[in-house]
């Protein structure tokens, strides 16, 4: 089973706040040192979009050739892609939205446009000898269109795959899908001839739902999730939600249903809370890692009071 | 399928501070006015035992006769019972214990001496003409003695059923279980001749866990599902941690799945708020009350600029 970790580029990217390069650079390296073996370090988009990641070079500049993990990083286009290259990815992401308003909000085209742009730069990365993931945003609903037809969402998995990405993700972008949902649309993707290992689920957990949505992909036969740890990341819809499915509280159903990952939660939970006291992040969003630290200090409490 | 709200009785018994008579029956109202039609109000324990529930008799007082709802009451014993009947109750709960570490911190016996108290006192709830419901506490995982057998815990639900508990409810106490269990667990009831009609899931979210575990619960047969609102809660073996689960999480799930709840999801999220801005909470427990919130709040700033 794979968890890929996606806090450095989609939680940062949402989190209010620049973190310096630095704190970005031994977040990756503590992840790393937890068991994420597939990482998505930053993006390429021109800085002036998103603020928060202007400094992908200088973070992959502190990275390259020290991180024992997959280096993804998100890219828009060719000139994204080549910065990528230039950087040291050993991986790369591209995006394709499943609605029309989603990709002329945030791709400047539409959702065919954004599909053939996405077609054309897959084949672009793959030409440079690296992996490629695409991304298929707004998978289950978007904020203006409602529910998403899944066969619409499957055309778009299919050429994806078709044009060589090794990992199709399927994002609830904005957290609003249910495990029902999840199932016609992993099926969906089926009879439209994407393996169902090909595929990776991305929830955010704005209605609290990104677990049981895993829980149904994962009978559907799914084995990657995407996760954010400490749940970093907003959600730019409804200020004040929750963003991305924490990875803790995935690590936790994982392992509870005797699922390996290879990453080490106790590791997980220090790092959110490393994170977070140097973010001045009120809280981590992660369930999990909040019970542990709470039962952690309180256990500490305990031993001071019998020394 | 049944949502039973916990809200004011599990969900105010652990939270800081005593809410008022007059909030908690104003709460009731609001709670079966969105459709709640069977409905936790109190606990006939000794007020010293839980000093915020030490109103039962007063708000039971303010809502006799008036709630179009099950007004269920937990007892812990006989002089709860006959305190619960004069008060108007028309079902009872009663508690048992998984563990014998829980059943003597918490009700001052062991683990088979809470069930043989408990199986009396259900035939004396339907000899007083009520209905009773059963909880099994620690039904997963306890804090101190970790992981609990499944075939214990159905041994315990196979004698509440036996004894006329027309409700047998598997308590998440500590919140730990994952869907796997919860599978192993219902089906260990099944097998100790419980049918699966008879059995409700009584999860805590305190590691993230809670609405994947109704899932698996729901695949199992399950069609009762213990919730409070707002996520009102707290959990007392890991403070800052999460309560019980979040009725608007469980709804926004089951309408998503298509399944018919009776509830309005909109005025158990406006409930939730009323009751947040009444004790002064920080925030809503609730991640979907959160997030429709922040929505509403949203568009009414939008309309504010358009005009």
């Amino acid at each position: 089973m794979t968890v890929y970790e996606v806090g450095p580029r989609d939680g940062l990217q949402a989190e209010p706040g620049v973190v310096p390069t630095a704190v970005k650079a031994e977040l990756c390296r503590r992840l790393a040192a937890a068991g994420v073996r597939r990482l998505e370090v930053t993006s390429f988009v021109a800085p002036r979009w998103v603020p928060a990641l202007a400094d992908a070079e200088a973070l992959m500049g502190q990275l390259r050739g020290r991180l024992d993990a997959e280096t993804v990083c998100l890219v828009p286009n060719r000139r994204g892609l080549q910065r990528a290259v230039a950087a040291g990815a050993t991986e790369v992401a591209v995006l394709t939205s499943a609605t029309d308003t989603f990709a002329r909000a945030n791709l400047n085209t539409d959702r065919d446009g954004a599909l053939r742009a996405a077609v054309e730069l897959t084949g672009l990365v793959l030409d440079a000898g690296l992996r490629v993931r695409g991304y298929v945003s707004m998978a289950f609903a978007d904020p203006w269109e409602g529910p998403v037809d899944p066969a619409a969402v499957a055309g778009i998995g299919a050429a994806l795959h078709g044009a060589g990405c090794r990992t199709v993700s399927l994002g609830d972008t904005i957290g609003a899908a249910t495990p029902g949902h999840v199932t016609a649309v992993v099926a969906a993707l089926g009879a439209a001839g994407v393996p169902t290992g090909a595929l990776a689920l991305h929830g955010h957990d704005t209605y609290g739902q990104a677990l049981a949505n895993v829980y149904a992909a994962l009978l559907a036969g799914v084995t990657e999730f995407d996760a954010s740890v400490g749940g970093l990341g907003r959600c730019p819809y409804a200020p004040g939600a929750t963003g991305n499915l924490a990875t803790e509280d995935l690590v936790w159903m994982l392992h509870g249903l005797g699922i390996a990952t290879g990453l080490d939660l106790d590791q997980l939970v220090r790092t959110s809370a490393w994170l977070a006291a140097r973010t001045g992040r009120a809280g981590i969003a992660s369930r999990a890692a909040t019970a542990l630290l709470a039962a952690d200090a309180s256990a500490t409490e305990t031993e001071g009071a019998a020394t």
